[in-house]
């Protein structure tokens, strides 16, 4: 762990990928230097957050010139480890699973899933976007020795604990989680939950009760923590 | 607009459907109340945070009592507004569009997908988890006087600003847009954007960067602002 990086904020950090994603297109069109305001329309966060998050790693735009495009570069890769491929394997190849295995991670960031598992046998032994898909029973074996860090979940929720449980026991640290179960896991597994249900009500919660006076930006992030 | 619930921070009223899902269930099982610790290790939210989220809205916990769960579900059920079903629309019906028409909101949270749009004329015409396919071409005429205000966005990111522009002249107030494209639109349109990379990248940023001592909990919802 890199302890200078260790202190930016969590909110902070989880808005590091998509400054690297606009960073790194910007360099690719041969772009020197950037303002907060060109960041803030591109990216839809309010320039005075990019202002306090780059100010977190060291980067003090000038004013009148802008952050260093080619700085900021470097700094994302070298944070966001994208010199390092992270491995990843998928569990439930139904619709949502099947859209995560054609979503070309690789290209952006440098994550690729490896493995699917399902139960459906007229799934497995399949390759679906590159991706093989293994039966669910192999999962302890195919994990063994493979040095997988990270499952994406999106199974039904009654097998969701069932399946993290033997994640778990595999090794595997971190979980994005799609189902709408809860998980209980130990202190050192990391879970990030995506629910589409909960993303949905909190969209139409904010169209009834927030006018865009009460936000600092119509735009926003998924949820919650 | 509610002005009493309008002064709920926005971290806080983005939990409110996770809160609101648990407190049903536990009402549906007879439960008379519940204790900020039991609710904490349901929804995975630490119990400060619980606490602090109910004194908003004038749910005081007592001591060795815990909250009334019929209070909390009479509560949510009015700021969730969910005697009054939302209709919604969803755009782009591949494999993750294909996931949500047949996810079933309904049953969890007022709201429902009314019809969908796609510009396959293999999938128009269908229905898909009993929603209608539409053509694309037949958008603006088919939200005519419907009172549509929420669209899903599943489509591919090079066309979702065109796409976007066409549902804000067609009175769309909110759109959850699953695209990698940062939208532009007119401040009182509210985006919610959830990037399936950025939530992966993330995720692994996090297991890299953070231990669990940095952490009020391992268990973390998607993203950012």
């Amino acid at each position: 762990m890199n302890q200078e990086t260790a202190k930016i904020p969590q909110a902070t950090a989880k808005r590091l990928p998509l400054y690297y994603r606009f960073i790194k297109n910007l360099s690719s069109s041969g772009k020197q230097r950037v303002s907060s305001k060109e960041l803030s329309e591109a990216v839809k966060v309010d320039s005075a957050t990019i202002r306090r998050d780059f100010s977190y790693f060291g980067a003090l735009g000038k004013k009148g010139y802008g952050y260093n495009v080619n700085y900021l570069l470097s700094f994302f890769r070298k944070t966001l480890d994208q010199d390092a491929l992270t491995k990843v394997i998928l569990i439930g190849v139904g619709n949502l699973g099947t859209a995560f295995l054609h979503y070309n991670f690789i290209k952006n960031n440098n994550t690729k899933i490896e493995m699917a598992f399902d139960v459906d046998p007229g799934k497995v032994g399949t390759d679906i976007g590159d991706v093989p898909v293994y039966s669910l029973d192999e999962l302890e074996e195919r994990l063994e020795g493979e040095n997988i860090e990270v499952a994406i979940l999106t199974v039904p929720a009654t097998s969701a604990q069932n399946i993290t449980d033997r994640l778990v026991s595999s090794d595997i640290k971190g979980v994005l989680n799609f189902t709408p179960a809860r998980l209980s896991v130990p202190n050192h597994i990391r879970i990030h939950h995506i629910d589409l249900a909960v993303e949905l009500q909190s969209l139409v919660y904010f169209l009834k009760h927030y006018t865009e006076e009460d936000t600092e930006m119509s735009q926003d992030e998924s949820v919650t923590e």
